[in-house]
């Protein structure tokens, strides 16, 4: 069941990786660009099913934290993350078998290769999330127990932290202070775990399905289609709405790019006008009177109208024309236990979670 | 040159730690008693000369870092402190063979005897400021190369947290949005250096001086006498002014206690006003038109008027009488590294640096 991924295939990975991440996850180009420099140099990375690891193996995920915002001008040199590796295995006092991605994101679902070429450890075939969330509790791995901490933050100077802590929502509020310091964002090696812990926790498969949707917007774009439908019909889909951006509210706070997209709708949607509220992810989009169309925890996909291609939050501007999507979420995220994690009152929104559908 | 210190001395080393500790270093009641329990179960104190101790041993720092005004209501437990302790040396892979106190304060002075009953260990007889500064690498350390990282922060609820960073300025801005997150103080272990850079780095003599001011203190008051003159006496000080607190402007931000008092002059110094200004420590005492009476690195030393024990800057409120003194800063304070990290300058005051006399 394993198989490798080389050059070529990290195109399809990133743009996959970006859809999935509902606006976050970072920027897709900046990923693929190092991972394709590593895998030139060291080559193709194994991708191996969960069932292929062992139990005693250290699986560890490595990604980055902080605001899309800030990662698109403040570019990883790639020696942070595997620092950050470095110094939890150290502390471990063992060194890692595998490495995990921790969710779908432009940047952190093409990142892990680059890790994964550099160190010659092969890659598991799934995530904590099956989309990207924006703080760092919000995986798989927490409703299975398994604790963010200990956990090493690097960033591009040289300077390193490495939290231990009673809680992983406790690891989040230390990390994302040291995250801000460290420049707005900051490479990571967290949630270590034994291939046991692994197999029981994975989301399983988000690796292949990224690579899938990919060679989809790759294939689509190429016979002259919008990706759109063809991903509806493939991850069991609804189309949203399509708009034009007339407003972009965004800060970058507290370690987060957080704010409002306002778009007046085209096509089918003419006459409507639609709300898309993000930190870091699309969380919620709303009808302008306040009616919920999807929510957290199941994913808002946008995809931008003209170019079919995936457009993460810090990438939306005034005048984009923008078709969004909700996908279901991983059905562990409907629980009692992932609502609390991920859903709609967690971010402060009153709504209690219901389906789009 | 070595001395035990029982029980029976640590009200002195209390008030002289809050004297030396120019406002700040923390509450004197609280260090006291928890040094107090452990000297009654584990037996008094060592406290050695620094030529004592052999240049290959792990000589660590241990303290309290943040806003005096929390540490006065968020007591630590004393477990917080010796799981960093053993934290930095899992980190290092060997154990402390000395304590270090990393400057003079209420609580500063007196830690670091609850640790050293509680661990065995022997106190070395001198410290990194010879008074009190607010951040962490002010410090003799830093002015001999010795880094304050690896470092760590633990707090009371059992987190804590590691830094490796590439300069002091780093682990101070680092470690401080950390300590904040902790709730505002968090207990420390950092600048671990060998025997020989401890003797060519520390300041000679600062626990007996403490121990000494304290004794002062307490004989000045059962005399019946203010202990002002007695300890400008000793320390080579001046009297400053001695007036009644009449505007206390105080913010917690930031992970400090910032502020300034306002007070009017009272007995020699009828007429006048003053304001002092000051971050976790007094750093700045001026007339009220502006005309400086002293600055750091020079210590501006309170005692309250009427009871002759010290005063914190958190401890000041409206009504309160105060006397205050100046005494010179260690002569590396005055040098232009000294200044560079401790000098007026560095806290934004517009003064160049001149000796109080």
């Amino acid at each position: 069941m394993s198989y490798q991924v080389t050059e070529d295939d990290l195109e399809a990975i990133a743009l996959g990786g970006a859809y999935l991440g509902t606006g976050g996850g970072g920027d897709p180009y900046i990923g693929k660009l190092m991972a394709r420099q590593a895998i030139a140099k060291h080559g193709p990375v194994t991708v191996v099913s969960p069932d292929e690891v062992a139990d005693d193996t250290l699986c560890v995920p490595v990604f980055m934290m902080g605001a899309p915002t800030v990662m698109l001008e403040k570019l990883p040199s790639g020696d942070e993350i595997l620092k950050a590796l470095a110094e939890l295995e150290r502390f471990l006092g063992r060194k890692a078998g595998a490495l995990i991605c921790v969710e779908a994101g432009g940047l952190n679902s093409t990142i892990p290769f680059m890790v994964a070429a550099t160190t010659g450890l092969p890659l598991i075939d799934g995530d904590g999330m099956g989309r990207a969330f924006p703080e760092l509790q919000m995986v798989s791995f927490t409703m299975h127990d398994i604790a963010a901490s200990p956990m090493v933050l690097a960033d591009e100077k040289g300077n390193s932290s490495l939290m231990s802590t009673i809680s992983s929502l406790w690891t989040e509020r230390l990390a994302r202070v040291v995250a801000v310091q460290m420049g707005g964002a900051a490479l990571v090696a967290a949630y270590p775990m034994s291939g046991a812990d692994m197999k029981r926790s994975i989301l399983r498969g988000t690796l292949t399905l990224i690579r899938d949707i990919g060679d989809t917007i790759l294939s689509e774009r190429k016979a002259s289609r919008h990706p759109g439908p063809a991903l509806r019909k493939m991850n069991d889909g609804e189309h949203l709405f399509t708009g034009r951006v007339v407003d972009v509210d965004r800060v970058t706070t507290g370690g987060f790019a957080r704010g409002k997209l306002t778009l007046r709708g085209i096509d089918d949607f003419v006459g409507q006008e639609f709300f898309v509220h993000f930190q870091n992810e699309f969380l919620l989009a709303e009808t302008s009177d306040g009616e919920p169309v999807c929510m957290t925890p199941d994913l808002i996909c946008a995809l931008d109208a003209d170019l079919g291609l995936p457009v993460t939050t810090e990438q939306m501007r005034y005048g984009m024309t923008v078709e969004f999507s909700a996908l279901p979420a991983d059905p562990q995220w409907h629980t009692p236990a992932g609502l609390e994690l991920a859903g709609p009152k967690y971010f402060g929104y009153e709504h209690e979670f219901k389906s789009f559908r």
